[in-house]
């Protein structure tokens, strides 16, 4: 393939040799003759000038005549070199792996590829094109849409964690009777666990991509689009609005609702409702990301602070005294 | 199934039509006539005026004649209602997969259900009526009691992390030479891990509950009924109380003690040892909950609280150069 | 095996009777006249005076004539038992289970051993003397190092986490090419997930040690020995240097740096580079450690702070109006 080819498919403009033969994409720092690479990031605009790259892929507006070798000019470099990643990408193989368990009573879309030691329930739905990676859990009566990319030790379809205390001091279990619904175009990441509704459905909307080990608890429901990074954990029946973006080890408490638009910073904690769209939020519990960060450049400075208002005590008193 | 039926098996009274039949549990705000639901939690009353259910499961003291529609009045709904979700979960059947690994020497009690994808290894003991969900590892010599049930990707037995630096700066191996014991009546969630002690054992006492994606270190000791969320770590050596309810996402150091009765919030820190029973706590590291709230909502306002300072502090000086 | 045997092993000199024979290594405050055991935290000198062990490991510093019993004198009594527990550990077994699934073109070294359930994907590369336990994922073109032990339910080369926003408020996958590669006598945690690179490789250098249930992003390296306890973070890219000893739970964020030799507490966030070596951090984010405890003593009192201000803030009023 050569630069033209490859410009053609990103609909860029090339500068330089077109007819150069590229082998591979690669980081901007490794990139060699054969490899293509990109450029979408200001701060990284001195490694255009050292890099020994066969390509790059960079916005017109950042690009300027000083620049030395092949370049394929596009609006948005940073989308424009994702393209440039799928021309590489391994095919997608169809298959569905006999070391694969599916209850006979499941039902599969087509083009699935499903891995070795994937557990199907019963009654399990799994849309087109989806891939399942080993060593995923899908219990019985969970819903895949189409589209779906579930990565392995994913856990969909565990037991919601209800219990009722009993006198005696014990728990006894309550029964989890629903299920997972994951809707189409959703990435699920590796060792990630969802867990069914007590009753009715936990719900993953559209687009939803979540990272790994995120705990997903019962009768939750996460609006359109929303990303979550990892090690997340939301509680019980909270409801996450759509396209939040979501850092990774926030909590969120049960009960509660997130409005649309929210951004949540790392490691932040959701303990309420949060109503107005658009937010973006840090802290433990989480209020107004830059408050946050000024109440910390404080926090660092308390114990000169207490001697401060000490000195303060004492200057008064003999202030009074006098 | 009529409501008669259901009334008598958890020992209630019905108000409105004993005949009326029921197909199934549901959330009251999606429940429909051939619905059973419930109200347990006050602020959810107004639902029991605007529901379609069939049937709703409610506590006599929150009953009252102007509620259209069938009930069953209990003592309390919540418990009541497990119950009756206990009635229509499907029958648990006694199962062990040929795509499981069972080692020879590992013994499995009665009534247990294996799935695929379980592996258990040399010497495992395994009680009477448990539940390994798929994909679940038991290493060797580890011990399961009755009734438990296992989620899926939960690791029992993995390596306890220790390690003796070396002058070379890099680590040799601690070899974990024991086991985890895991006694009656528990229930360990998905993904999560309890490593094996490196001598004796780890113990999860009886009645324990564990979310998914929690962490045990080697030789840690978890007391009678204690109740953990999801994403909780508590590393090695440390001695949890009984009866303990820990939040998600909190994190214990090494070889401290918690006393009985101790309530811990979500992402709590416990970094030294609960002496005093049935404390409740929060922070990093935890103190009391309600002087952590406290002092959360002052944290919002350090800036101006500096601020307060330098005001004052400029005010002194006028007043001490008058 | 008698006492002089193991003090031969682990190069110690005998105190008592060296022919008294032990069976197994045993805790303190457990051993029996047939275990053997050891003191290295003079917090627990009492037990060496109550102990029933056979025969107790322990300090020539420590060590005096008053105590009874057997002893092994050695230097540093922790390193010299983590050798006794080696000579009682299993053999460790050579066997690649035929209930794992490995890609006709894998390439495993000699004396492995791959237990049931282990998925092993095309073009993978696994070094000498590994142990990879049940249920761990390893995708294609993954390279692992010798002597490593990758633990249940890790997986190794998950899909890195990048979407290039869409106009239309969705996202797109961003193809991962890259690998993970895994030096020399490292150890992967239970549940632990190493995502691939996007281009290039996500690199765990030799020595180091991940415990359980950590998320290492694409594109991250770790540097040579560092340790991390469990549920930690590492975002995309991030570069954390050789020698580190990084406490649970603690997040960093992507596309930074941090010096050898840090040392991070738990729970802490990283959120930015941290260029001086040998720091200790501690807070969200981290700064130094002692700094950071101070300040937390302050933060329990921050209600009554605000009213010592409120106070001087009245007092001053009073003073400016005589």
């Amino acid at each position: 393939m050569n630069i033209q080819d490859i410009a053609t498919k990103i609909n860029g403009k090339v500068i330089g040799d077109a007819q150069h033969a590229i082998k591979f994409p690669a980081k901007i720092e490794d990139a060699q003759q054969n490899n293509i690479t990109f450029l979408a990031n200001i701060k990284y605009l001195d490694f255009v000038y050292l890099s020994n790259a066969g390509c790059i892929v960079i916005s017109s507006d950042v690009y300027n005549e000083n620049m030395k070798g092949n370049f394929i000019l596009v609006d948005d470099a940073y989308s424009a070199f994702s393209k440039v990643l799928s021309i590489f990408n391994a095919e997608v193989t169809t298959e569905i792996s006999d070391k694969a368990f599916i209850h006979p009573s499941a039902k599969i879309g087509i083009k699935a590829h499903i891995y070795p030691f994937v557990y199907i329930g019963e009654h399990v739905t799994i849309g087109d094109h989806c891939i399942i990676y080993p060593n995923v859990t899908i219990n019985a009566h969970c819903v895949v849409g189409n589209n779906c990319i579930l990565h392995s030790g994913a856990v969909i379809g565990s037991d919601g964690f209800g219990f009722a205390p009993i006198p005696d001091g014990s728990f006894h279990k309550i029964p989890q009777l629903g299920n997972v619904v994951i809707e189409d175009n959703c990435e699920i990441g590796a060792n990630t666990c969802i867990d069914s509704a007590t009753m009715g459905s936990t719900i993953i909307r559209k687009g939803v991509k979540l990272d790994n080990l995120i705990q997903v608890a019962h009768n939750v429901e996460i609006g359109e689009h929303t990303v979550i990074a990892a090690q997340t954990g939301i509680s019980g029946s909270t409801k996450i609005g759509h396209h939040n973006m979501i850092g990774g080890q926030v909590g969120f408490v049960g009960h509660i609702s997130v409005a649309p638009f929210t951004k949540i910073n790392a490691q932040s904690a959701i303990a309420q409702t949060i109503k107005k769209e658009g937010l973006v939020l840090c802290g433990t519990p989480a209020f107004d990301m830059k408050q946050y960060f000024k109440s910390t450049i404080v926090f660092k400075s308390l114990p000169e602070m207490e001697k401060r208002i000490r000195d303060l005590e004492s200057t008064i008193n003999q202030l009074k005294n006098t």
